[in-house]
């Protein structure tokens, strides 16, 4: 055991996170955003790096990073997060642990502050994997989640990108342009999904994703955040992922698990396994990106949108934030 | 074109359907019940088999036969379903069709009579794949489906079934011998999940589930039946699967996707794969069914539970009709 720990540890712990990919370009997106944006990711990297530095788990860690990004009002999760047709905030998220292959996950929570921490209640206390609505609410009460009225995670940036999408979904309807299936085009979206991945000293992987779905969906829309497989995968031995995008695309794609199929079935690197999704992504006119790493401590960041944040941590300290495709 | 069609004659169309796996025995099943299960299977397939023989789609006889399966009071799916803690039945079902790799879902629905046919409309008429609650009761509405009181779900015989496991739990819970965490056993659970998957003349696959999930599951708690790639899967010129049993066990496994993945990354054959993916899940201790078929008409409904309801038609007409492990 202290010899595979010794052999682990230039490779373990590492902690990478996303904040969404998008539309996200130097031109649209002020000095003040993308530094108060660089110094959350910062901020969610070394809180989780200093819960694996003092040989925490990298469910832990995962969490912990991925609850910080939620509190921040930047980010397209918990606070902050985009508006529904109705005008609400409705919250999806989910997390995997590698060694057990146990998960849970939350979907269309309206009033719990960190969803990803009820997704944890869910794979703990529960026999499920996914609750939802008020099943999810009840479950976070009962063991002392902190609740908040609706209107917490609206900030005014988002009230005003809903305005903005529902007179363009409105005029577009009046003039017969679109029908319901399709979305009014989102070039304001900038932030997107969260979601972390970590390899802890034990060599254990954990993977989590957390929210607030795609701008102006309709009410009870659920994404593939909250969906074991499509959006978050951990694997011990294999790879730990978390995805951001269109996420129609990524439960059709199963891409997550089919990133674990493509290197457990056809001995794919991590690397090439993550270009292989995203360019089939790409060919069915899905956008996003991946972050992911595998039990070696190899990381892969693929995304086909001008622009991903994301960042990561390892190495002692080692600590790398990007945000646009050419960083 | 035509000659497509013609090579194609002896194994399309061709439709599989399953009404659930779980502790289904002679000695448990009343022979009324076999009787009436085995009717209403033949009724399903028969009205299918009518569509695809008349070239209709795959889509097409997929949710005709499950609808019928919906309305009769012997699944556990539409008409019949088993309650949740509230006493209350919530229902999750999926559709999706291998030509254009789209799908779509509902889950945890309470008012519509058919939600398999709900699964189309989010398929059809939306952006999304998966909607919940509210938001696909309104789509329904909107589209003229059918809605009806919960109580329209509830047979005599699931109500007995709740209020045996309602005690069955209190009195574990003030024994303090199990947590919220563990499912009172459901021996009494025989029926379950319906889904079907089918072939049609133009070599389009398709394939559906429809739930009413666990007996006694938390409020709010979603299987694995409106996941695209846990229960339901289709892909041309590969394959179309369908799952039962223990729902949490094939989200964690992202099953009828697995079958795929392995048959194409590995080139196993459909028999193969369904095996490879019902040894995993035993081992796991997860229990259940599949039914799946690939682009060349072959067959494979494995499962690791005493009884599935179970049975195609092909060739003409050729029906077969099975329930036990050893028919």
């Amino acid at each position: 055991m202290a010899l595979r720990v010794t052999a682990q540890a230039p490779k373990a712990p590492l902690l990478v996170i996303h904040g969404g990919a998008g539309n996200i370009t130097p031109q649209n997106l002020s000095p003040e955003e993308e530094l108060s944006c660089r110094m959350e990711l910062k901020r969610a990297l070394e809180t989780g790096w200093k819960i694996l530095q003092n040989g925490g788990s990298s469910l832990e860690a995962v969490v912990t990073a991925i609850s910080i990004l939620e509190d921040s009002p930047h980010f397209n999760a918990g606070k902050g997060s985009v508006l529904n047709r109705a005008g609400k905030v409705e919250l999806d998220a989910s997390i995997m642990e590698g060694k057990t292959g146990m998960a849970g996950a939350v979907a269309a929570v309206t009033r719990i502050k960190n969803p990803i921490q009820a997704a944890v209640l869910v794979m703990q206390k529960t026999p499920h994997v996914l609750l939802i609505g008020k099943g999810a609410h009840k479950l976070a009460k009962k063991n002392g989640l902190e609740l908040v009225p609706n209107s917490y995670f609206i900030t005014p940036k988002q009230k005003k990108v809903f305005q903005k999408l529902k007179s363009k979904a409105q005029k577009q309807k009046k003039d017969g342009r679109v029908s319901e299936r399709k979305f009014p085009s989102q070039p304001e979206i900038k932030g997107g999904t969260v979601g972390a991945v970590a390899l802890d000293k034990e060599g254990n992987l954990a993977a989590g994703t957390s929210t607030g779905g795609m701008a102006y969906k309709m009410q009870g829309r659920v994404g593939d955040t909250p969906i074991i497989g499509a959006s978050t995968w951990a694997e011990n031995n294999l790879c730990a992922v978390s995805t951001t995008g269109h996420g129609e695309y990524f439960i059709r794609g199963v891409v997550a698990y089919d990133i674990a199929a493509l290197m457990r079935y056809q001995k794919l690197s991590l690397s090439q396994a993550t270009q292989n999704v995203i360019q089939k992504l790409t060919e069915k006119g899905g956008q996003g990106g991946i972050i992911a790493i595998d039990s070696e401590g190899n990381i892969a960041m693929p995304f086909n949108t001008p622009g991903m944040f994301r960042g990561y941590i390892r190495n002692g300290g080692e600590l790398n934030i990007e945000i646009f495709a050419d960083e």
